[in-house]
């Protein structure tokens, strides 16, 4: 493998080239990278399959997710929207003139892409990351993750074979498997690197957010890190709709060993009688629910791990888990219960659990039940089950459950996230290095542009973007 | 004064309220604030006078920008563009039902702004900062700058009489003195302020940025930094117009002493006989600029530093300084020069002289002058002086002066920053500390906002900005 001052060398090179093609070029690059995945299609998901433990079902879907966002990416790109181009003219106001100036967002320049674990296709080598950077304009380095390099492997043989089809600038998309830990840290500190993608663990992202603030010139670091995705069910919604609100949140926590960063991991409740069936219920959900492998042998540790503490601490009760053997590989489907005076006193209980494990909160007032949301850190997403009623006579609840997320749901579940301009896929710290800006949806785009602002230059020497039309 | 503690909370309250507020309610505030600014004019301007070293004319001057700022971000508050509202209804594509999500950008919470020592009305008490976040929404606290905190006090009276004849909520606007460093710490680390506002010294902005990201949420700090803004000019432009470019380049230089974070601190040319001829001519315009007082003894006394280390260095000649006398309180209008060789050598040398102080940099080279231009660190600015032919022929000087600004000008001069929806007034790292965002012109705005996405929401419990009307 070259040297990383080669590697940026290259990447410095072909972003210059890169960013300045028309968009439609860049557009056209992606949906024939689209059009590959498609066609090699069985081939990746075999390879994914056999190197991450995820349904064939699932990579499949994912799959085309991956290709979904390429196109989605691409159009949104098109529009140019991310461009926000604002031109104002010169003037010439009581004999005082000023000159014009126009400005518009540009890419902000070789982007470091971390592929992730948890999505082999959609979140790691041309997935949201790189599809969002390509339509900047950005040259990107994707490192693979050590989970799944050969699907990484071949998902880049993919884009290289249509970069080289198109004739593409050489360099705008390289794949990076590190050697060791320093070579990491060489790409994040390299000058020439401007910002980063990252999607993984709290420990990682913030690992990876310090270094690049340690720089000489600091970047960008959006970092996906942790989120407990906390859903606050009040008693009337609750005694309405028992039955249908344990079936969502059951098939929520489960989907696919619940490694999913939206997964719900904490339910606060009023401790009532329909509090009891709604637990009894999702508790035999769970208790019926097979024991899936996880994605490697890191995340199954760690899942085993985190749920033996929550359980062995003697102020919670366990409420059900599933009743079929499990390997160490596997997720154990699992509910307990706290009350709200015991999970006020530790910090621990509103750490995440990452796979098919929820802890239930059980207050005894809608006091505690806002003391709760005031101690949650920042979430992806916040869910309210409530009556129309309920919601508008707890506006304290409502604004600090509003606070704490990027995504505020009401009688729904947060698992399953749209790919779409409306979507906002980010939170408060801890759950993103960075509150105001969305990983999924095509407002992506916008975490890897600058504005740039030009003063009276010509219109034919302006960028293609910011010139005046004549027609 | 309250403790921080007290402070904040009253912060967080007047927030919560504010920004629930209808924008045309925020927009009337400021409107009206504007109004008293006005009204007050001649008291205001006469303790500023008296605290500043500035000219009657010039405070005059900044306190109609700071008016015209009130009522451009009043306005553009109105426009609603800042909101960013996404709407993607619930759709029923093939029998799966996706849910109604809907995003748009609300207010970040409580903001600490700095007073900035070099603007004590723009970018102080009610200045860009504070104005951009109330159009978002956000409660201020103000730390007043120790320059100047009668003026500040004055400002602050101005805002308050206003709060309350409008009765708007209490503490959305507090004026903070602050006894010592701890106490300002202490407000930086208080986990409800949401952001920072700063313009100053590179060395008081990285060290706020530097606590705000030791927070255990960390928090964005927008701080303008420093700026030496290159003026790069090409021989043809040079030749064609030499007596023009030195007339406005030594207006731009010398104007209030140099004190703005536009000031053009450094000249790239190449030496030759042209060169001459524009160096003596400026030469003539230094040596007759009569020295101003500086704003503080704190920036006369920076000025006086870093001037006298810069010609100190053997490797620099002093071309021209002011002929009178100066006393410690002075800027010294001075311009010297350096070979293009020399300068490579040391980083000393592209470290802001605040003041009017420029060096000029000459180049025997387009090589060289490329290479001065890859060394030089992120700006707010830099220009080029070159004919259509020169741009056209140096893609490589021009894409390098472009990666290192927030705003490429082009036969023309940095300062005069314009407040429009056009500016941006920021830049690469050390120039600010977030290049994506600029603090002057509408944009400043949404410095102050993140998004915030609902899902499955009823119309009508929905915030009013993202209700979908019904005419």
């Amino acid at each position: 493998m070259e040297s990383v001052h080669v590697i940026m060398q290259n990447a410095w090179n072909a972003y210059q080239e890169f960013s300045n093609l028309p968009i439609s070029k860049r557009a056209a690059f992606m949906i024939a990278i689209s059009k590959e995945l498609l066609h090699q299609q069985d081939k990746l998901v075999k390879i994914a399959h056999a190197e991450t433990n995820l349904s064939t079902h699932r990579l499949k879907g994912e799959l085309k997710r991956t290709v979904y966002q390429l196109i989605n990416y691409a159009n949104a790109a098109l529009t140019g929207d991310w461009l926000q181009v604002n031109i104002q003219e010169e003037q010439c106001k009581g004999g005082v003139k000023t000159p014009d100036i126009r400005k518009y967002n540009r890419a902000i320049g070789p982007v470091l892409v971390f592929g992730a674990s948890n999505f082999p296709f959609a979140y790691s080598t041309v997935g949201g990351d790189t599809a969002s950077a390509f339509s900047a304009g950005c040259s990107v380095i994707i490192k693979a993750h050590e989970a799944h390099i050969e699907t990484s492997h071949a998902v880049a043989e993919c884009v290289k074979s249509v970069m080289e089809e198109m004739e593409m600038p050489k360099h705008i998309f390289q794949h990076f498997i590190a050697k060791d830990r320093t070579e990491i840290n060489e790409l994040i500190l390299h000058p020439q690197i401007k910002a980063i993608g990252f999607t993984g663990s709290f420990s990682g992202g913030k690992a990876i957010w310090e270094l690049a603030n340690s720089r000489k010139t600091p970047i960008p670091v959006f970092a996906e890190m942790s989120s407990i995705n906390p859903v606050c069910i009040l008693p009337k919604k609750l005694a309405e709709d028992v039955q249908n609100i344990a079936s969502m949140l059951s098939k929520s926590m489960l989907q696919d060993a619940g490694q999913f960063c939206t997964n719900p991991g904490i339910f606060i409740i009023m401790d009532n009688d329909d509090a009891a069936v709604l637990l009894d219920t999702i508790g035999k959900a769970i208790e019926n629910a097979r024991p899936l492998k996880m994605l490697h042998s890191g995340i199954a540790h760690s899942f085993h791990e985190n749920r033996r503490k929550i359980l062995a601490d003697e102020r919670v009760m366990l409420i059900s888990t599933t009743k079929y053997k499990y390997g160490a590989l596997d997720v154990i489907p699992t509910i307990a219960a706290i009350s709200a005076h015991d999970f006020l006193k530790d910090e621990k209980f509103s750490e995440e659990v990452f796979g098919s494990f929820t802890l239930v909160v059980k207050c005894k007032s809608m006091d505690e039940m806002i003391q709760i949301c005031n101690l949650i850190p920042g979430q992806l997403t916040t869910t309210l089950f409530a009556t129309d009623d309920e919601v508008m006579s707890n506006p304290e609840l409502v604004q600090c459950m509003q606070e704490k997320c990027g995504r505020f749901i009401l009688n729904d579940v947060p698992t399953g996230v749209r790919v779409s301009k409306a979507m906002h896929h980010g939170g408060p710290w801890p759950a993103t290095t960075d509150s105001r800006f969305t990983s999924v949806g095509s407002d992506a785009i916008k975490r890897f542009v600058r504005p740039v602002c030009y003063q009276n230059w010509p219109n034919s020497l302006l960028p293609k973007d910011l010139q005046t039309k004549s027609y």
